[in-house]
């Protein structure tokens, strides 16, 4: 959240002589998103977001990160898709870095959902997956089932336990539970797998943007609903369920696409996984980064309770 | 450089109904200015700067800052005044903090400024303190000749000597100098003070505004040219004098305000004591500064080099 590489108004000048967008008025750092450095920039002509890929994404995930924001686009999905360069470019180096110029949508990220807002936000997923039915091209989850229990050796029960004692006892049960459970017949599809109310732009009730497809991958489709469910439905550190708001979600996803009786069974299993991914990756990311480091260090426990919850109360969701 | 008090949308679209300036439409934290809070704003109506004032920023020094923009913003200057909600009322309160909502200005900072852009600098300068000539309103400079002694002993010479073998006493002396000459008798009055290429907003050789006024303050106002010559006519590391560059500025700002015979002369040590308080607040910053803080760390050696370039050469301000 922060700015990691510098670039100066006279490069950024420069750079945009590439594109047919105009000249430079304002270039301002933004802080949000993973790990990229960001500019918000106007031109005679329009605002744009430039994003400069530090070390977490790869730049060779780019071409399907822009197919699939493409392909999206294309199909009436409200999502920023990269511009391309006079010669029809897109991946650009700036700084030493592999850079986008992309497409600003207007909005802001609630921090707070209401259940309206969780409805629209719902009929948006699921219009994204209907989107996707056609879409072909493949990445692997990088935060896929196979890896959550190398996470957490890497995490180290030792460490886990400094979190909170017993966390490494409880991540393993889960593990054992979620290996002798996870479905593999379930559709499989280009997901979002971090559609947390951050990558959601809105003005009001209206969904006006889904960004921020750094994740994106190939997985179990209702999977990306669990990680939803899971980033949309909770307070922030967890511990109350907002039972309107995952009604709310429910009805607008299954309203513009459908959900099978064997998807709808496996959502507790899968909304299990999903907490318990979030807590490895923020449990992982809590164990390696200094308190005082650039990037803020987000609480594992928010999502512990939260897999807490899910373990006991398989019946949210039931239609 | 980054955002420290993290405001909801929620929280902003709340704010802004205190203000006649529209509703929200996007709200992004930006990484810039001293250590506050910023974010730019767009609402149906306008662009704004929204910001929450940190530990820097005295709040009982925002009613000075005020008055000082309101009046620069009525003499026709280039500068960004805060706006009144529909009370009046420029100072507000927003997460525990004081908060101003701020006119947008269009306009990037340069990092390797022309001549053409230093003149067009030092004009809005000239013209700046020709419009604070009838500006009464009194702030001292925390950062003025009588504090530097004491900033250099919280420095600690030990300190000093880590940043560069010798600096402690190299500052002693400069310090020596600086006491036995310093002048008392030139005109003193309202001056920005940290004239940075950072706080000067441009499109192409044209100022379109100087921002970032939380350093101004009431001293004597020659020092405000040699505080913004000795950081515009340098490269950035201090180490290569710019002359175009330099008599750039100086033909600038003297079309605008003129400069009588007793400041030319004392511009020499001006800059010097310019050189000296920047070389002393970034080595204060840099011993208390954390390498992986949120703050980048800015090099005092650059400012050393700038001080004995000033040391040596005392005839470029010569007409």
């Amino acid at each position: 959240m922060a700015v990691y590489t510098k670039v100066s108004a006279e490069e950024i000048g420069q750079f945009l002589t590439r594109f047919d967008v105009g000249t430079l008025v304002s270039a301002k750092g933004i802080a949000e998103g993973v790990e990229n450095s960001n500019y918000l920039l106007e031109t005679t002509q329009d605002k744009y977001i430039l994003t400069l890929y530090e070390k977490r994404v790869d730049p060779d995930d780019l071409p399907f990160f822009i197919a699939m924001l493409d392909h999206l686009s294309a199909h009436g999905c409200l999502v920023p898709p990269m511009i391309a360069d006079r010669e029809g470019k897109k991946i650009q180096q700036l700084c030493d870095r592999s850079a986008c110029l992309i497409t600003f949508l207007p909005g802001v990220s609630v921090s707070h959902p209401t259940a309206a807002q969780a409805q629209a936000t719902g009929e948006a997923l699921g219009n994204m997956h209907s989107a996707l039915t056609n879409f072909t091209p493949e990445r692997r989850n990088s935060m896929d089932h196979d890896g959550w229990r190398t996470l957490a050796e890497q995490c180290g029960p030792a460490q886990l336990d400094k979190i909170e004692p017993g966390l490494a006892q409880a991540i393993a049960r889960e593990l054992d539970h979620l290996d002798e459970h996870w479905p593999h017949d379930l559709p499989r599809s280009a997901i979002h797998a971090d559609l947390f109310p951050d990558n959601v732009l809105m003005l009001g009730d209206r969904v006006t943007g889904l960004i921020d497809f750094y994740f994106s991958c190939t997985d179990i489709r209702a999977y990306d609903l669990a990680v939803t469910h899971a980033a949309w439905c909770f307070s922030e550190d967890g511990t109350d369920f907002h039972d309107p708001v995952s009604q709310a979600l429910m009805t607008g996803y299954t309203s513009t696409f459908p959900l099978s009786d064997s998807e709808r069974q496996a959502l507790p299993l899968l909304a299990r996984g999903a907490a318990l991914r979030f807590l490895l990756t923020r449990a992982y990311d809590w164990i390696n980064t200094p308190a005082d480091a650039l990037v803020t260090r987000k609480d594992p426990q928010a999502f512990l309770h939260r897999l807490q919850y899910y373990q006991t109360h398989p019946d949210i969701f039931k239609a």
